[in-house]
């Protein structure tokens, strides 16, 4: 029994079981669930996973075993993190660029960045953003992303590990899931005949579609709503703390869209694949969560990649300045790079969608289906309690909510998986707040499951199926996503090369001069002049921009020069080497720790020994016994397979 | 029987017994296997596995099934590869590059390709290695490259489909190996009670020095042989046709003392595996596998990576002209780039390798020592045969050889593999020369295996064990090195570039040109002048040289041109997405391609079922039976498990 399970004392159920009277037949798992598993002030504990698979079949019970892992490996992440993150705030005083750039000294004049409403401005306006930035872009930063691919492999091998474990615990090893065929699809297969690749074709095309829609959304929005903030904050009439509620403002509308879209899309990708015929339930399933999960990725992510690879690249490329270059308005980051925007677009994107749809969507909503429902059967709140105590179990049950599947749950967490591995170099405290989150929503999914929904059917499984492969995926895909966000976004490969190269000195001293190409005012187009020259209080006559460019005075004028290209071959240099060093790592972790435990592997050759040493005896003591010589030829022979 | 299994009609041993009377017991097995096998002129049919694996056990039956599906797979490679040069010599007539090295109007005079003893030359004397070098490498090769990568998947993938295949038919599916300890070992782990990681040291450290070795000697012996020859070639005594000759034979002795050297390393790797005292037999014999692959993969590719990756890119950044680069002599490839070096060196290592060490070997070994063996033994040759004919089958079997090991056969091919997968880009042909060796070679192990050596002790396997993971890791490593050669030793980026980026008129006239730097000859440093400066007929005062470098009369003479920058930039960024591609491509043939045939699953499935049933009736039909019930206390339960 759940008792002995958990080695709880027996007076311990008597202690609580007339509170939970209405409970029925499975109240004694029920109320140690409740009290053990689904209580925050558990946190801290193992959850009770043989409990958790007896009462709710094994396909939860992996949930649970996989969340818990998940958060469990969460914690080293999130200390490592936090400490990448502390040694930028201490290294943050000794950084030479941030230092040039925030001494009054230097007097560097920058080009405004927009055309016509913007103005010159100081460098030394950028000192804060410039400050701020080290502190997610340090070297330890490199480290860390090299680290959490790492992780990433361990993560896998141990849950792999794991699952081992817990099949051979709860009797799976040799259990085959049977492909079920769904009996509506099946029918629809039956009048159909023969479902070709082409009937498919509309679906497919619909997704193909939806998929270029939810990149190009992400990104319109993102664009509009940041250029409605620039162009406000840019207002000389708004002031500098005010600039920075317009532009969190922005991130703010963009996450509500994202969590609005996330649901749109769930529709519709329930919808397509029900489009498409699938033939057994798997396969449905499967269809259902590939789709869902591309669409939420991109809905979540395209802003991100955006900001990451695309924005400031098209800035530094084709700028608006001059004549040479045709290109009007073009949003810029900051001075420091785009890896502070980045860093507060992930931090407000990701607080934002678990804060939201942990408490709002799954803490609100079931709440007030519940109150739908009650006031649907429309019964008197005064005599609902007394209704509720002399309700048979399954009167009670029918007001709550149905269960409906897993993948909300898992999806949810894959998302978040994205997050802590794919951006980690430019944002090292995504496995802090990962890990606060699941802290959270493993009680809050354990109190739904055992509270808010109707008790699921039990259901076998042997392993998590496609997410593991989904999450495989990402793992995968991260590596050469921070390769990319540490060459591209973030400064660390033109310091490099600046302090071998170029420094007369070999310090930093001189990278941010180095790093601004000159601007000659009068070569300013007719309709890109700014509006206010004079903002600054005296006559700009060149301006600096942040670009490997020729000077107005060379014999190419805003040419690209040649540190842009050695620099560029640098950061591509370091993309190569950062992956295929950090994928021979994975694959050395991947090496180094076995699938299957060791001490499970000798149970199951012992077990097996055991089996074939009983089959034998048996066999014996059969053949040897005579009175049974006669009814011989009519038992099958053990003969299966040819001899 | 071997008749039955083959569908041969039972005639055809009667007519053949009478001429193996010697062979005994198995003499019908050995017949057949050597008629319909170990025959040359079987070579296009398929191996008969089913016999093979009944005569000589699985492990040996496994390995000629893996050579069967390799030599098969090498059909498709082969077919491709030839349709690839082809498609170079169709289109030799059309490339512009080469066209304008042979035309003499354009009479470009080169600087010398080393100090002292070497003189100008003129461009077209490069003419045919131009030509040549086109055959292989044309924007063909890049798809082959591709083409290759696929391939390796495709095998890898079949292989095990294969393998499962095998692994049913063969009744492994449930066959675990057992890990036998060795007795000599187990006797000195006693000993030694419990051995460290630092008794293990000497060892390890050894193995480090050795593999150092073995890359610095593959290289020194390379550039001596070569250097060697380069002298001699320059020397204007000998002729145009004699200098072939002279390359060729450098690359003849290299290959000697490649094949020298892998005797060497086997026995050092068996010294050294010996020395780290594994526990068990599997363990030694991995432990013994891994190093002898290092060691003669590093032997075999180590002067190819030098050509490839490291000659000619020294030449490139520290060239001997001028003041400004300090070093001296540093040998150059031919102005076409290495590609074609290249090509020379692989066609030449795998056939001479292959020639060698199969007809020499493999071939030539075995029968010397047999014939030491019959001299051991003081016998006169023509009381010989008559001998031979009273002879017992065991009396004959002494003379054979013993049986080692299957290893040396998997290293040969494992090599071999290397051989088509690592620098396919520059060789396309590889694949056409592995497939007729193959095709030999199966044969060739055929006939030793059935009348060289003594019968084997047959034993079981499930798989090729660490084989596979090497070949896995060899086509792992084949994309990188791919990526590297089509974007670093051939001319494919600055084609790209240059095209795109430079060329006036967008074809590729003028790139010669514009691959060529100027020098000024006065500029030459005191002990460098060539010694013959007018040797072409003419005084000399600017030659050209391949390099990215500026003209003499530039503000920076001699320095590193933006063009240099913008191609290395080219070339990584086509390493990027050549790796990223083609390991997406070759993930997507893993994930499309199932591991175990899908007929396979249902009938394992079908055959649990039937097992399950049969149980079922068994106990159902035990328990029924009332005469049977007084003895049910002494039987044990059925119960292996916990219910």
């Amino acid at each position: 029994s759940a008792v002995q399970l958990l080695n709880l004392n027996p007076m311990y159920l008597a202690k609580y079981a007339h509170t939970y009277k209405k409970f029925g037949f499975d109240s004694q798992w029920l109320i140690v669930l409740y009290r053990e598993w689904a209580s925050y002030s558990n946190f801290y504990k193992y959850q009770p996973i043989s409990l958790i698979r007896k009462y709710f079949g094994e396909k939860i019970g992996l949930y649970f075993a996989w969340l818990g892992l998940y958060t469990q490996m969460l914690i080293f992440a999130a200390i490592v993190g936090v400490l990448v993150f502390l040694y930028g705030c201490i290294t943050v005083d000794d950084d030479i660029p941030s230092m040039e750039i925030c001494d009054k000294r230097n007097n560097i004049t920058m080009c405004p960045l927009c055309d016509k409403s913007c103005s010159y401005w100081k460098l030394t306006m950028a000192c804060g953003t410039a400050r701020a930035s080290h502190l997610f872009d340090s070297t330890a930063t490199v480290l860390f992303s090299i680290f959490m691919a790492l992780w990433a492999a361990m993560f896998m091998e141990s849950w792999k590990r794991r699952q081992m474990r817990l099949n051979y615990m709860w009797d799976l090893t040799n259990f085959e899931e049977e492909e079920v065929s769904n009996e509506y699809f099946a029918a629809l297969h039956a009048k159909a005949a023969k479902l070709t690749w082409r009937d498919r074709m509309p679906a497919y095309m619909t997704f193909i579609f939806l998929m270029t829609f939810a990149i190009l959304f992400g990104v319109i929005i993102y664009r509009v709503t940041t250029q409605a903030s620039l162009q406000m904050s840019s207002m000389p009439s708004i002031r500098a703390n005010v600039r920075l509620t317009v532009k969190s403002t922005a991130v703010i509308i963009n996450v509500v869209v994202i969590l609005i879209l996330d649901e749109v899309y769930s529709k519709i990708a329930r919808w397509l694949t029900i489009l498409e015929v699938p033939k057994t339930d798997k396969s449905f399933e499967q269809r259902l969560i590939l789709k869902t999960f591309i669409l939420k990725f991109l809905n979540a992510f395209s802003p991100i990649f955006y900001i990451a690879f695309i924005r400031g690249k098209t800035a530094n490329t084709a700028s608006s300045y001059g004549v040479l270059f045709k290109q009007s308005f073009s949003p810029q980051c900051a001075h420091t790079g785009c890896l502070m925007e980045l860093c507060i677009q992930l931090s407000i994107t990701m607080l934002g969608k678990q804060l939201i749809q942990n408490n709002l969507f799954e803490i609100g909503i079931p709440k007030l289906k519940k109150l739908i429902r009650r006031i649907k059967t429309k019964r008197a709140p005064v005599q609902e309690e007394q209704d509720d105590k002399d309700l048979k179990r399954y009167e009670a049950d029918f007001f709550l909510e149905p269960f409906v599947s897993l993948n909300p749950e898992y999806m949810e967490m894959i998302i978040q998986f994205g997050f802590v591995t794919l951006f980690v170099a430019s944002f090292p405290l995504a496995p802090l707040f990962a890990l606060l989150n699941n802290v959270i929503e493993i009680r809050l999914d354990a109190k739904k499951f055992v509270a808010e929904l109707r008790r699921p059917v039990a259901a076998r499984a042997k392993d998590i199926g496609i997410w593991y492969n989904l999450l495989r995926g990402i793992s995968k895909a991260a590596i050469i996503v921070n390769a990319f966000v540490i060459a591209f976004t973030s400064d660390f490969i033109p310091r490099l090369v600046y302090q071998y190269g170029y420094s007369p000195d070999g310090t930093m001293h001189g990278f941010i001069n180095h790093t601004l190409s000159y601007f000659n005012v009068s070569h300013f187009q007719a309709e890109t002049h700014p509006l206010q020259p004079l903002h600054l209080g005296y006559k700009v006559e060149v301006c600096r921009y942040k670009d490997y460019r020729m000077a107005p005075w060379s014999f190419n004028p805003y040419d690209i020069s040649k540190v842009y290209w050695a620099i560029l071959a640098g950061r591509l240099a370091f993309v190569i080497i950062f992956q295929n060093v950090v994928m021979l790592l994975s694959d050395f972790v991947d090496w180094v720790i076995p699938d299957i435990p060791k001490e499970i592997i000798t149970r199951i050759y012992e077990e097996k020994m055991q089996m074939v040493e009983f089959f034998m005896r048996e066999e014996h003591s059969l053949y040897s016994m005579p009175m049974l010589d006669n009814q011989d030829e009519n038992r099958p022979t053990p003969q299966l397979r040819r001899s």
